[in-house]
């Protein structure tokens, strides 16, 4: 799509037109989900479109998974969301014409999907072959307050003299054939025909299906009712079959006199209740919805989102385009986790199909800790499902004649479904990163109850993990070999800097929430002696470091390695893992995404600002970001090391990579993680919040260009408001604090008591004259240059 | 089995009684082969069996590899051998009762495969439900000298006082459902059906069929023909359809008057031949059958291998049961090879469809150096299949950012088949296995032809694969990341001893041919600067040492890896592939199958004494056999430094792997490259020949138990006798050889010009008092005691 199409606004985002050939991205930006169902943004009338979905968090169809030649150990079986009972579409025909994109004449088409509503709006003006012209304005939210419902509102006006006889078709629609990408190993699984028709059932203009899947054995149900506003007297048929229910209306609108229908949708589902049971629900949900109605449904998301910006919002001055993607990336964050409770954040969030659904460590690495500092709440449900997942860690791990608990690369349910296990099976480090999200947690809010229930818990059991993984080599270092890190360009390579540190920080927080909880412990039969092989192990972690370079080797053998070829690359070989095979990549300096720049973000504090400004230099020679996860990350070291220019460039790419589809997947769905990387590049970047320990410290340092960032920071409580201006900044707490509240944090090392009522104002130190390091030829990020996007 | 039926004879393989649990074994054990046609040993009623087989060598059906997750350059197609078309078959009905072996009395069974005739015989007496007795005889050959032509000659007589009526039918039977074994990544590929029927003809007794590949697109025509001997007059009728050829004959039978059919089969194949041609040719090859006829077919093969014998026949006197052991591995290795011709060796041979009836670097590394000093012409014409596939193999290379040629991992048309990768792709090693193979053919026959137009080229070819893979570091050294060895317990290490040292003389020996053969060079576009780089690299290869343990790491980290819990593995958890994840087993100290051992075999010239002492020591300590190519080289080695008895256990254990089904997957087909290993343990072990270099230098050494060891070497044209006694070797020429021909060699360093007709004795110098090295608990090869096998 041509970018233009797009306005830049601070607080939507607006289409202008329609681009047929970008609806799988409009889809992707324009998804309505509240974290437990999703509706990807598809035209009313259903098609054309890139993917047609409607998901339910959690609820996923499994699959026998094939190996070329198998080994043991690797998964079995595959879990990939599935595109439930689709209710989005409302098809109208138009005399005897349908309105279609594809026909006629589109003469005006927005799609507007306001972030402090969490409404889409779409309008449209159409005129048939025939001649015939309709004014259309649909509204549709996915209910932040009831997480079951959905509501559709269709406006449709005819204009001329004449009346015109139109048909609207407001359908329940299951199973519906998909269109695959041939050779991306990121699409989702061919799972067409997933579902398996149970009950259907009418009432008036009610329809309830319910489904069941074949093989993961869950159970939905879908329902839909209407409502119908019109001066005429309609008649209605309501037809279903197992796969189908549609509601069918027929009335003559003479001009000025519009027909509206209200459409309301609710979805249930489950693992153990019947589908009888799950129809009662969905007939329930849609009695509570068509009580509140349309306008309550709007009001309450409108409620829901004002609490939400008030502790969210972040403002960047002097950069429309950004400002939007932030409150974008924000918005999103949202949508993903707001009701997301018992079930995992994916990848994609509920926005597309992408990576089959899959939760990954992008959910702690990334999106928790943003979400730590404005909706601490969102962060305790997500550690909880992890929690809720340890059985199936624990049998993965036993199984990998490991102890603890192995969490899974990738999955829905809790099992393991990476099928390709040298970045699988092997990349460890996402039990550290749930850990760490943990650690986090606890400390930004002092949540006593889970720290007993759970943070214990899963701090133990993954600190076990690492003490069966690691071992003591002769020189008495705790070494960690043959894991992959960060960087899916390496695998299998011993003591990645990364991983080891943050084992490391695993360790010692398991050994600290074990004291703190002596009792927790003990059920656990965590003993002294194991706490303090934690300890030990920790103390001891191999750190690799090369004297002669002065730099971190991203892991043991890292330096020895030839680099990779980059002038004799092109740019159309990029990402090079659909052009370069993995053992050529592996055994190279290239790095597909920060590793050992992110180990400088997560564990600051075990590098000195020359050893990062050194490794920053070498790793941004090497890295080619081809993946999402990058840009961000090199924006908030590069920020830290003085780089301001870069790291706005950085913070650029990761923050338009959906907006502008930089990536040219984002028909898949959305790239949460970036999302979240973006707010870590504005936050952490230069806003310089750093959470090593129990306190927060802040650096910040703004391009002179940017007059203002302001952000808030949860806090134990209270709220911490952070403003940053060029050469200053003042911290306070939000006028809601109590008044002897106060927040202790350091500013560029210096400890500042901020109390309530009593903004603190301090100088920033000015940046250093840096030579702005070099990336690989080609892999340049866009230079964002004074004035754009003002 | 119990191993109580197999009889010890010095010439033949000889099963007394019949164990139906152990049927899969003994048809591995008494298949029938050429290298081009292969039966396996079924019974002739074709049931009960553990699989049924026929095989075509090169003639395999496609299938599309699936990946749980799929990269760049993963192989797309498999390709698997297909039983093709069966005419084993007859089966007899006495009066109405089928002769089946699981039903009435059998009184006698016996099979014997005496490898002198290379004709498997079966003897049986058996009492019908009802109470009729008949004894059977059936001899089947696979014809050596017309590699198209089976012939079973089958005899019935009937016992006591009444004439029986007697069934015959004589099938050809196409797509015959086979059973399969579950989660072994070993067995064959689910290829049922994959014949489509083009052509069913009869005429009197003679069918033919003919059939193509869904997939793969390969034509062949199958035809039997009968002749049949008997007193009475028999009917017979003759059935076709699309998968079936039937002859069915009746007679009666009086007792003392035997039945008597002859069945001829023939096969032809092809990629581009029309199925009407190829019938023509099944046609006129039974004819040319008929004209032999039974006893012709059998003269001719007894001619055939009389003369193999004879250049090939190694004795060891003091042990009849591994004389057997021996006699059978070679009679396998010609059964692989003799016919092979433009085909592949596979590593099951024709013996069954074990790793789907790939080929692999078993061929080069273990099979063709046993065969170079037999009968090297059978080398050639396997280089000459490698040279064949030169094309697939400079593809790969391209697709993998390489130059030269990539050899498949495992394959039998040429393309790459192997779908996991850091076992297959990342094992480049078997292009220095060839090249090493190519090696020694030119210098064991002086073979100008062949170094002229395959032996440059593909030396050439692989050497710029080396070049491509390997870098040069900052300290010069040449060094080949992110490679797999021989050892499939690690994968994608740095400077695998192996490797290197392997390239390293490929790289070396492509110089001395491109030097050799300047024109066909400049054919190949080598110039002298690039001869001059793969100089340069040779001479700087890296090759890792352990200064501290004096031991050579078998790859740079090794050393530094966690020992393998040996102590905490039970020994059902053997093969550790089956019960323990690749991840964990690639990154500790555990070696399924030797690899710096074989470095120290192959690459003998690179270590000294003290060197493979230590170093044998510390791998044994390490080494499981996982493999069956393990315990050969482990005998080679071990008789090198010393450890004569360790020696000869590992011998036993290669030579017996099949006999006694010691790894219990001697169903799925023979392990060809241990056959060849087993004769490595004895001529390269015990007889301490060895090859580096255009000289064949010799430190035998056998246990005082064994007073004899003898075996001829092919040495350009001349037939070189080695006998050696406990203290003392004897060399000598051949009868046959020219007056003046002569060999120079080296006896334990000194140099020896062995002439014709003057035998050359020396003394062998005592073995050392050594500790016998200990290996991982369990894992002790069985102790060959005295007396054992006499």
């Amino acid at each position: 799509m041509s970018v233009e199409r797009l306005a830049v606004e601070p607080w939507a985002v607006r289409e202008r037109g329609l681009d047929i050939e970008a609806l799988g991205r409009t889809e992707s930006l324009f998804a309505l989900t509240n974290g437990h169902l999703g509706l990807r943004g598809n035209l009313d009338e259903g098609e054309p479109r890139g993917t047609g979905g409607t998901y339910l968090n959690g609820f996923y169809e499994s699959y026998p998974l094939s190996y070329g030649e198998k080994g043991y150990g690797f998964p079995e079986d595959g879990q990939a969301v599935v595109s439930v009972t689709d209710g989005k579409i409302i098809r109208l025909l138009v005399d005897d014409e349908p309105l279609d994109v594809h026909r006629g004449r589109l003469e005006r088409h927005e799609r507007h999907l306001d972030f402090r509503t969490g409404v889409l709006e779409r309008t449209m003006r159409w005129t048939s072959q025939a001649g015939r012209t309709v004014v259309v304005r649909t509204r549709r939210l996915v209910s932040f307050e009831q997480r079951s419902v959905a509501a559709i509102q269709y406006e449709v006006e005819v204009e001329g003299d004449e009346p015109v006889r139109v048909a609207l078709q407001s359908s329940l629609l299951a199973n519906q054939r998909q269109p695959r990408a041939r050779n991306d190993p990121r699409s989702a699984a061919e799972l067409e025909s997933a579902l398996e028709g149970c009950l259907a059932t009418k009432n008036d203009m009610r329809v309830v299906l319910a489904h069941r899947t074949r093989n993961s054995g869950l159970a939905m149900a879908a329902g839909m009712d209407h409502v119908l506003e019109v001066h005429d007297h309609p008649t209605s048929l309501t037809q279903i079959d197992d796969d189908l229910g549609r509601v069918t209306i027929s009335a003559r609108l003479e001009p000025g006199e519009p027909l509206r229908l209200t459409k309301v949708l609710a979805y249930h589902w489950s693992s153990q209740q019947s589908v009888e049971w799950l129809r009662d629900q969905v007939d329930a949900s849609l009695e509570n919805a068509l009580a509140e109605g349309f306008d309550g449904l709007v009001a309450a998301q409108r409620r829901i989102l004002d609490r939400y910006w008030e502790v969210a919002d972040v403002e960047l001055q002097g950069d429309d385009e950004l400002q939007q993607a932030i409150r974008f990336a924000l918005f999103q964050l949202f949508q993903a986790a707001a009701r997301a409770e018992t079930q995992p954040i994916a990848a994609k969030g509920l926005t597309g199909n992408g990576y089959d659904g899959h939760a990954f460590w992008d959910t702690e690495a990334y999106v928790l800790p943003v979400l730590t500092y404005s909706r601490p709440e969102l962060v305790r449900d997500a550690l909880r499902w992890r929690h809720d997942t340890l059985d199936q860690a624990r049998d993965r791990a036993r199984q990998l004649g490991l102890l603890g608990a192995a969490f899974p690369w990738r999955t829905i349910h809790g099992e393991e479904c990476s099928g390709y296990w040298p970045a699988g099976t092997a990349a460890f480090h996402i039990n550290a990163a749930i850990a760490d999200a943990v650690r986090r947690y606890v400390a930004a809010t002092g949540d006593e109850r889970f720290d007993r229930e759970h943070a214990v818990e899963l701090l133990a059991e993954t600190a076990r993990l690492w003490m069966s993984l690691g071992h003591h080599g002769a020189d008495g270092a705790f070494r960690i070999d043959g894991v992959t890190g960060p960087d899916e360009y390496s695998a299998l390579v011993d003591d990645n800097v990364y991983t080891n540190l943050m084992a490391q920080m695993n360790l010692l927080e398991a050994a600290a929430a074990a004291e703190r909880h002596p009792d927790v412990a003990r059920e656990l039969r965590v003993r002294e002696d194991e706490i303090a092989a934690w300890r030990v192990a920790a103390r001891n972690v191999h750190v690799p470091f090369d004297e002669r370079l002065g730099i971190h080797p991203q892991d043991q053998d890292f330096l020895q390695h030839a680099r990779w070829d980059f002038d004799a690359t092109a740019p159309e070989d990029y990402p090079l893992l659909l052009s370069q095979p993995y053992f050529d990549l592996y055994r190279k300096q290239v790095v597909k995404q920060a590793d050992l720049v992110l180990a400088m973000f997560r564990r600051g504090d075990a590098f000195d600002l020359d050893q990062k400004r050194r490794n920053f230099d070498y790793y941004e020679g090497l890295t080619v970001r081809d993946s999402s996860l990058s840009a961000a990350v090199q924006a908030v070291i590069a920020a830290e090391v003085g780089h301001l220019d870069l790291a706005y460039d950085y913070l650029a790419e990761s923050g338009l990579a959906d907006l502008h589809d930089l990536r040219g997947d984002s028909d898949n769905g959305l790239h949460i993680a970036s999302m979240a990387g973006t707010l870590a590049a504005v936050m952490n970047g230069f806003g310089g919040l750093r959470d090593h320990g129990d306190r927060l410290a802040f650096s910040p340092r703004i391009p002179p260009r940017l007059p203002l960032l302001r952000f808030p920071i949860a806090w134990r409580g209270v709220r911490l408001i952070v403003e940053v201006r060029p050469g200053e900044a003042t911290y306070r707490l939000a006028d809601d604090a109590p008044e002897d509240a106060s927040v202790r944090i350091t500013h560029w090392g210096e400890e500042v008591d901020v109390r309530a009522g009593r903004p603190e104002r301090r100088p920033i130190p000015a940046a250093p004259e840096l030579r702005r390091p070099l990336q690989p030829p080609g892999r340049e990020p866009r230079h964002r240059t004074t004035g754009e996007g003002d």
